[in-house]
């Protein structure tokens, strides 16, 4: 399979000094680079390293699983937040047909409609039951520790609804748990009920489990290819440990964020996708990016306070909305364009008629050459204005492609991790907010904090 | 109606010196900040002000167009991009049902599903196709000049499709256009086809335009409460007419946005709704923010590259995926929650049983008031580490609060564009970009542009 690409030569062309990576820098950086990628294939096997191995595992029991539940169910529902939504979310956005939900049982294959409940808003909680066959649906509840709040709430809804339509004893008939292998209240709750039960392995944080049972039963589930995913991550993983410094492609991604940032000053990591099935990757993209580097105290305990900032954009649609600021206002921000160098369909642009002669260049071109013009157009614009990008090319957007592009970022974040000197894998500035929130909720223990917020 | 409000004390919480707003920043700001609202009001009439006109005027032609349209469409298709989609999306999501295309044409009261065509992404676009029922489907095309590229593509795929299904001489059954009132392609189009056409005031810049016939006449088609979102609209147009410096909420927002900025460089603005019901207003707000105040020169011509960074967010979601970031990393964020005073819909969470000790504090409450505790949680945990926020409460999500919240925000961005001293109303910065699409696709006059992109 042809691999995707990263092109970085749009962030050597600065207006002015001091405003471009130039090849110097690169050289002087890439030791340090090199290192870091270092550190973390020969930290494989440790700490939370644990989704490197993801790639190698046998997807068998999600198929079978998948199988055993074809034809059974008409929606399939994943309670979920963060990690636990964002991996589904986007490889649904990417390899399932758009407008998935709206498509008859045959042109879905009998597979189920897909909802993600990752809020609690109770207005669209009260919709999304309205929209579920409940008699048929199967609830995926994702949790490591089985405490997250909004996700274990979602829960406690949905069985007290299946509980009054199905009785307690068909209730593992519709929920399958994916949590802990051994601790934790949701493997307890999934014990007493009798349900089905997939491992999210101890040694992988939420934002990085799409590629564990995370992301692929429901990958299974609805019907995509989760070989082609692995594949793609594994040849990936191959490419990346086969590959020194600036070749390397999770290098090359990570060192030019960090040297943008770091040296350049420009903070603002935008990714752009001139794809709309890649535009929910964006948004993954923008927790993984975000928990994984933003944080106060660097690995020797000092106050650092770093953390590039991590923007959803999507060509051609932003391009009338943010591209004025990215191309006048201050030039912090690196533009990563996600490009794609074939689309499914071919779509041509009719000839105008005669009252329409200012549209007649449009013509006899194509939807994806307006896009790929769009895309180059606007790199090149904003290098005219000395304002940086990059740009990775999938060669189609298919399973094997998304597989290698996930792992990619995982493994750049990884990397950059190492750069920026941060422990990519806690969030404790997270506690905080969810000890107000037990406060408020009233929480035995929490009295204090209570009446501190007042 | 009641009115919104906004909370700006959790601005004035800084950890150090120079971290917070101060009292006395505040009244020694206070008379810039009313020299630029007066300079807005003042200027009323003139420039690109129209919008400013636009909540008294008659909504009577889109709702008597609307009425001939019913029951008459299945689907509803709106071809238009940035402000001519934007605007229509946040309303949508807002104050139509959820799950609205999913719903039966019984549940929809004989209106149109509503899809918004605003990129040109071919595989997206052979779906969106197939989704129609073309026969059946109404077209608003909205583009003020009638040249965007990408709006303009679209339309002529569609008329391709429509000519060949129900001939030319019905393509003025299937097509309504929102243009300029007298020039431009678009115009020229429509008069030629003899379809309704409704007008985009030429002093109404996209951006600007969610209450022009732009926003106006999908929100009738679906039947949205178009008086009720005029009506709010108007009574924040008098709230700020009426009421000085930092009493005014349009001042507030804008003024303390600036301060932000400029005195404590805070250049990141994240909007981020406790609803999700708005939040596509973030997105219609990020388009506002963005292309109005990033800028290359002031109005003096000085070269200034200003601009804050509008971030879209969504409450509890994005909690799981930024708050990391907004609390530990660089203190140049500041966060507007959006939050809701009631929602429609109350959902209790049941009790769980004795396999869930862990999450009886949970039973009892309902989603909203889980909702509320994390929203306020969020803000004081943010506030505990000098994190600024501000919030604004909408009573309900309804026509009337949304009508004010978006003009409060249109008023903000006028205001913000004195105090920042920058034309809010152009974007020069993307027409370099739209130069060399045109170049890439071959317009003839681009021949030299082309071979310098290569």
């Amino acid at each position: 399979m042809e691999r995707l690409s990263i092109d970085i030569t749009k962030c050597m062309s600065g207006l002015d000094e001091g405003t471009a990576l130039t090849p110097n820098m690169l050289e002087q950086f890439a030791p340090q680079l090199e290192k870091a990628r270092r550190a973390v294939l020969d930290a494989a096997g440790t700490g939370m390293l644990g989704w490197m191995d993801l790639p190698a595992q046998d997807p068998g029991p999600y198929l079978d699983f998948a199988a055993e539940c074809a034809d059974k169910y008409e929606c399939l529902l994943i309670i979920g937040i963060g990690g636990s939504a964002l991996g589904t979310t986007a490889l649904a956005t990417a390899l399932l047909p758009f407008y998935y939900n709206e498509l008859s049982p045959g042109e879905r294959k009998g597979r189920p409609r897909l909802y993600v409940l990752d809020n609690v808003d109770p207005d669209e909680t009260v919709a999304l039951l309205g929209r579920l066959d409940l008699s048929r649906t199967l609830v995926n509840v994702i949790s490591k520790s089985g405490t997250t709040g909004e996700s274990m709430a979602g829960y406690l809804v949905l069985r007290e609804q299946l509980r009054t339509l199905v009785g307690q004893a068909a209730l593992n008939e519709h929920f399958v748990f994916t949590t802990d292998p051994v601790g934790g209240a949701l493997r307890k709750i999934g014990a007493a009920m009798g349900a089905p039960m997939f491992d999210l392995p101890p040694d992988v944080g939420g934002r990085f489990s799409v590629l564990s049972a995370v992301g692929l039963l429901p990958a299974a589930l609805t019907g995509m290819d989760v070989r082609g995913l692995l594949a793609g991550a594994q040849d990936m993983a191959d490419w990346i440990a086969e590959t020194k410094g600036w070749e390397n492609p999770a290098c090359k991604f990570a060192g030019v964020q960090f040297l943008e940032d770091t040296a350049l000053g420009r903070c603002v990591s935008v990714m752009m996708p001139y794809s709309a099935r890649l535009r929910d990757v964006a948004d993954w993209y923008r927790q993984l990016w975000a928990e994984s580097l933003g944080k106060e105290v660097d690995r020797q305990g000092r106050t650092v306070n770093v953390g590039p900032l991590p923007v959803k954009s999507l060509g051609v649609t932003d391009q009338h909305s943010q591209l004025q600021l990215y191309a006048e206002g201050p030039d912090d921000k690196v533009i990563t364009f996600l490009g794609v160098g074939e689309f499914d369909k071919t779509v041509t642009i009719p000839t105008p008629g005669p009252e329409a002669e200012a549209l007649a260049y449009l013509g006899g071109h194509t939807l994806g050459g307006l896009l790929w013009a769009e895309q180059k157009g606007t790199a090149w614009a904003l290098a005219k204005r000395g304002r940086p990008s990059l740009t990775i090319t999938l060669p189609r957007v298919e399973a094997y492609s998304v597989g290698a592009l996930l792992y990619l970022l995982e493994m750049a974040t990884a990397i950059a991790g190492g750069l920026y000197d941060v422990d990519a894998f806690d969030q404790p500035g997270v506690e905080l907010s969810k000890q107000a929130t037990y406060a408020l909720m009233g929480r035995p223990g929490y009295e204090a904090l209570a009446s501190e917020i007042g």
